[in-house]
């Protein structure tokens, strides 16, 4: 047993711990702080067992259903808090989710990968490819609050139907996306998901009753903690100090992104570039093009009203982020340095969300 | 006789039936109908004729036709509005020319060439001049806009002055551009050039008085129907619940830029995409740098003072169109899921104005 | 003895003549006008002590050396203002210092070296680094403006913590950008190097101790005419009709950047682009990454409170002029258009900048 896998049995400790700071009332920082633990290793698990039905389902199957269940930890926490109606703390697990995989991610990725190698170089194409769908899910979360911004007055309704019908034409392009990548030009990602399959599927033949056992159970044990960790999150962010626009941006997405971050850093310091960017950028273009989308609809359906008008200066987080992202990924190449500009980014970020002031509530 | 030109003889039909709408007072909205379909086939008639004038009076002096008269029927139609006081229109209309070049044209280009092709290249040399020109172009029509937003209270006179300077450096940058791709590195652009005349004038020797003809009366026709067009879409719009903002950014463009979406969406299909890109992004090109100066410089003329203060939203819907256009163009190939890409990013602006208030009135 | 060299000694003259003016009160007008002249020898001869010392102490210490005091004119300047309170003037020549040399310098680079070459190459690897780092300080710069634009009511003190904080990022990454640039990829920057050595010192042993006192002389008399031109500064300006927003984005800028000028445009007209577009990219990225944070932290201990809280116009012509200047320099190619270009943006800022009503005093 990998030392990954042993800390990740140790964190599993935490989900009756959490449990039991819940019922037994030990404060909402530790079940908040606890829930958090508790769901790393659940969310690395259900990576897992979605690659390992993947391999048994064949590739397109296997690849629509990675493309779905990819950010499944992110989408059942924002599903769970929009229900709580916590609707400002979801749009800025959105945008934090975006930043953290282009700048905090990918950084980290570039940083101590070309600790190792001088220079690592991976498909411009596939870079670039994404960073076009990446700029128009900015443009589509940019209009909304483009709108409001600039023609005070607009009603309430009017962002949501707008924002409807972005989330659709999103979805649509979104799978435009996965038609291109997986059918009409699939010969483009090919190394890519050539690594992955070595990377991560050693073994021959996954039991595929078993993975969908293991993916069912961390599913609802994900939903189980989120539930804890979004019912203590106001009351323990507020005792933290900071607010709920920080807690969105900086704090769910760590926890909700922390296996894209392991794979991504780990396959880096292996020189598969390829893999670590396209983990990184694919994983934030997933929550642009399908998460944020169908949350938009699924708060619509749960009565928790939710558009595409985020705070203006969200946007502008988000905005740099990209811009920054592509200005580096652009050319194929990157070295420490640009790993940690990217870092550097997101540290002035951090601290800009950490004086902001909540200006709009947790609400 | 082609299918394409007994479609425009068919269309020809709408020049006596809007001026009987006009003058039998059929209603504003039938006649704001038909004198848009009327001047389709009178613009594609202007385009041909101008190009047949270009090949007798040598590569120079057509090159300069060829840029001044490419977007004729856009600045009729403007210059009539402009008169008519519908100075919010007209800007609109720049704006959603700029924006209909770069995404619904390129965009379809791209698509419908995709669809035949799997990958598609075209010269990025000349993609990345224009990108650059367009960038100016870009800064200037931003600069008094953010200025007006940025700093309240600045005098109407002011912004006047302001744009009219302006004007003047883009027209001058207009010209040296024009020097630049015909002059002093014509070699750059020889393959678009060669391409043009292989695709318009199979025939080795037009006629110039027949030709001169025939854009003297089609460009009196559009100034007639322009006058139709401009006189009933106050009422028209209206009764089709649609803003002014709405119809000068969608509807007024994609009656202007008709020829070039037939002309670049063809030539894309025949896998010539260096000559369809540098028809749409030189069209928009063509817009900023001198169509736009022109109407400002004209509405000074005419005592219908036109600034570039242009609203907020036009402008970020322009900087959004060109850094995604410049994005999906800067490598020199296209797929059909880059055309898709500019579609979406099109529709979601389409529906962002559509939703957009009017704050502002027609005029 | 060459003409500049007889120019340069020419301008000396104006050192005691700006005392004179001083002393004798001939007017603020004259003091501000020879002062300013005064200082564009010392600036030269201090460049050139630089680079003789830098020589001697070999290429760590002496990359270290031309780093820290590369800009030491304007930061000179700015630390006299600064201590005088005009803050709003020193925020204005930040922005001026990175626009001038961004559009101006690399403009008239390229529009020179153009007119005698067709196409000019230079390496494009080193104007991506740059054009990153520029990137993050353009972020940084951006992040405590946007929060003070969309947030109303943020406190001075927030603002202060901010800056810092932020300025403390931005001094560590550039020390990082010259451990990459000097240190672990310093081949990627070899050929500008030798190319400055041979530029420069054609002679084989400079004198280190003439060199230091020449350094140590004109920096003194820097200060000296500094003080001059700042105190005169408020009254000159208004004499000429300047708003302080204008004085400090157009004219301290030309005068703190001159030897800047001089270098990038002498050696781009013998075809070394790459030594060219290093010194005008380099010179930008120093003022963002160095001399802002420094005046930051100064200003702080000065008690002359200065934050990144820059007006949104200042920041909207940094941001357009690092996309034009990014846009135009990212392909390694330039050529007389692309100079006109970036000149045509100058133009265009610098009318906007002359019209941009005074809103926030001189102080």
């Amino acid at each position: 047993m990998s030392g990954k896998n042993l800390f990740f049995l140790v964190l599993l400790l935490f989900i009756p711990v959490s449990l039991a700071a819940h019922y037994l009332e030990w404060g909402d920082l530790i079940v908040f702080i606890t829930a958090g633990l508790a769901i790393l290793p659940l969310a690395a698990w259900m990576g897992a067992a979605t690659e390992e039905i993947a391999v048994v389902v064949g590739p397109t199957l296997g690849g629509l259903l990675n493309a779905t269940f990819g950010n499944a930890t992110e989408l059942i926490i924002a599903l769970v808090a929009l229900n709580a109606g916590l609707v400002n703390v979801v749009k800025a697990s959105i945008t934090g989710s975006i930043i953290s995989n282009l700048l905090l991610v990918m950084g980290l990725s570039m940083l101590l990968g070309g600790l190792r190698y001088k220079e690592q170089t991976f498909q411009p194409i596939v870079a670039r490819v994404n960073a076009s769908a990446m700029n128009l899910a900015v443009i589509a979360m940019l209009l909304p609050t483009a709108m409001n911004y600039t023609a005070k007055g607009i009603g309430e309704e009017t962002l949501q139907y707008l924002s409807v019908a972005v989330a659709v034409v999103l979805i649509l392009v979104y799978a435009l996306t996965l038609l291109f990548s997986m059918k009409t030009h699939a010969y483009l990602y090919d190394v890519g998901i050539a690594e992955i399959e070595t990377e991560e599927n050693p073994h021959p033949k996954p039991n595929m009753f078993l993975w969908s056992g293991v993916l069912l159970v961390c599913t609802l044990l994900v939903a189980v903690e989120s539930e804890l960790l979004v019912d203590a999150l106001e009351v323990a962010t507020s005792q933290l100090g900071l607010t709920a626009l920080f807690t969105g941006v900086i704090l769910v997405p760590i926890v909700g992104n922390a296996a894209e971050h392991a794979t991504a850093v780990t396959v880096a310091m292996k020189d598969k570039m390829d893999l670590s960017v396209s983990v990184a950028v694919g994983s934030s273009m997933q929550i642009a093009l399908f998460v944020a989308p169908v949350l938009v609809i699924a708060g619509w359906i749960l009565g928790q009203p939710m558009d595409l008008d985020f705070q203006p200066f969200e946007l502008v987080a988000v905005v740099v982020s990209v811009l920054i992202a592509n200005s580096i990924s652009s050319d194929g190449k990157s070295n420490w340095l640009e790993g940690t500009l990217l870092l550097a980014a997101y540290a002035v970020l951090g601290f800009a969300f950490y004086f902001h002031p909540a200006i709009s509530g947790i609400g």
